[in-house]
């Protein structure tokens, strides 16, 4: 039997790493890191630096591979997300059946926290499900994205008896914020869908790079501070390569 | 200057610190432990645990106080908590400025996330605001135990391109699940208001002491296990004195 852990280190800072998941790290034989080419380089660094720094002295190895690729304004989003876990599903299961022998313990790290916006954890229920390799997994929480951000701005993420929203740039494209929620996390917007709204009611509190010497955060009215953040994005998008950006909308209460 | 560190300890399980709130934990001069009286002792102790595992060997105080409390069925629910929130903000005030010198460093240990249902925050804001002693803050984000529940249970907290709505059992009672979102986590339920819907396509991933030997799960479709929940919770809750206990609702896709 393979062991398979899915790791959350974190949302950038590696010292938001649980002591949980670096007791898991130093059990592991084979660390699998997915890449997308030199755009990513980064993140596969920073990935290695957790390994330097907290697995150290343990003997593992690193397989490296290419990540499945995907179309990213496909017509039919959904349709097109399945077939891109299915083909991830395909290179996972590959991966766990010839790299790791029968006992030894593999890991995925993932960012923040692994049950938030990353599919990993359907991907790996997805190469269970098939059954042509056998093994047993475990998901290791971490610290959000959404902790990192609001946490770096000092908020809390609702307010008192309050709910919170966490949806995606796209369904925020679509419907706008809902009229009966008032704080609304808005994840993986490529697009600034922010800078359409126009609600006089409306704060930001928008971060990238969280936790990380690189990080920039903005806050305030969005009528007021919404124009300057598209420029701040595409400036450190451009010099770093990648962002991994988030943003908490609250409509002010009277 | 008087520093103050809010600190996120995870959901229940010692493990799921970070290894910068470790870090901090190790800076503190001044743990101030709110509690409650016998019912919470236990609560109490997975702190002191906590402090005497990762922070042995500092030189460290533990400053105990009573909690403020509140009416717990108020009429008036947001005046109620905004007046708790208030006498809370004195009896900090008062700590800070009786148990602190000027250079110190204290600290608040919160449960799970410090930004995600607990006062805390706003709570030493406005102790600041006041200006009636001088110090600054820091917030140390940490797993939530909307991250633990998910993980103990090994699925994603939202599925493809969808939302999740983070709301209370006061709100579930009140509105019940929203007809546009699918995956809906509810906090703070002493009431059990799951077990009040009626709706054949709704899935339940519960959990209480995420995380910590005394966990326990029950997930399936709601219809069928909704009424198993309450004894199994009412019972644990008198064994133990306290419960803390969080669950996804979550509508099949057909």
């Amino acid at each position: 039997m393979r062991t398979i852990h899915l790791i959350g280190i974190g949302a950038g800072d590696p010292e938001h790493i649980t002591v949980q998941a670096v007791d898991r790290l130093r059990e592991v034989d084979v660390f699998f890191l997915l890449d997308k080419g030199d755009a990513t380089k980064d993140l596969v660094d920073a990935r290695r630096a957790i390994l330097e720094r907290h697995a150290a002295g343990s003997a593992y190895r690193v397989v490296r591979a290419d990540d499945a690729d995907r179309d990213r304004t496909p017509r039919d989003y959904q349709g097109t997300v399945a077939e891109w876990h299915l083909r991830r599903a395909d290179l996972y299961e590959g991966l766990f059946r010839d790299e790791l022998r029968d006992g030894q313990v593999g890991a995925v790290l993932c960012w923040g926290d692994p049950t938030l916006y990353d599919n990993t954890i359907a991907v790996v229920e997805e190469v269970r499900r098939r059954g042509r390799v056998e093994f047993d997994y475990t998901v290791v929480p971490g610290v959000s994205s959404v902790s990192a951000l609001v946490a770096a701005h000092r908020i809390s993420l609702n307010r008192i008896g309050g709910s919170v929203l966490i949806t995606t740039g796209r369904r925020l494209a679509a419907d706008g914020v809902p009229a009966d929620v008032d704080d609304v996390v808005v994840m993986l917007d490529a697009h600034c869908a922010f800078t359409r709204l126009d609600d006089p009611d409306l704060d930001i509190y928008w971060g990238a790079y969280l936790g990380t010497p690189d990080q920039l955060t903005v806050a305030g009215p969005l009528a007021e501070v919404a124009a300057g953040i598209p420029p701040l994005r595409d400036e450190a998008r451009a010099r770093k390569g990648w962002i991994m950006d988030t943003y908490l909308l609250r409509r002010r209460r009277r």
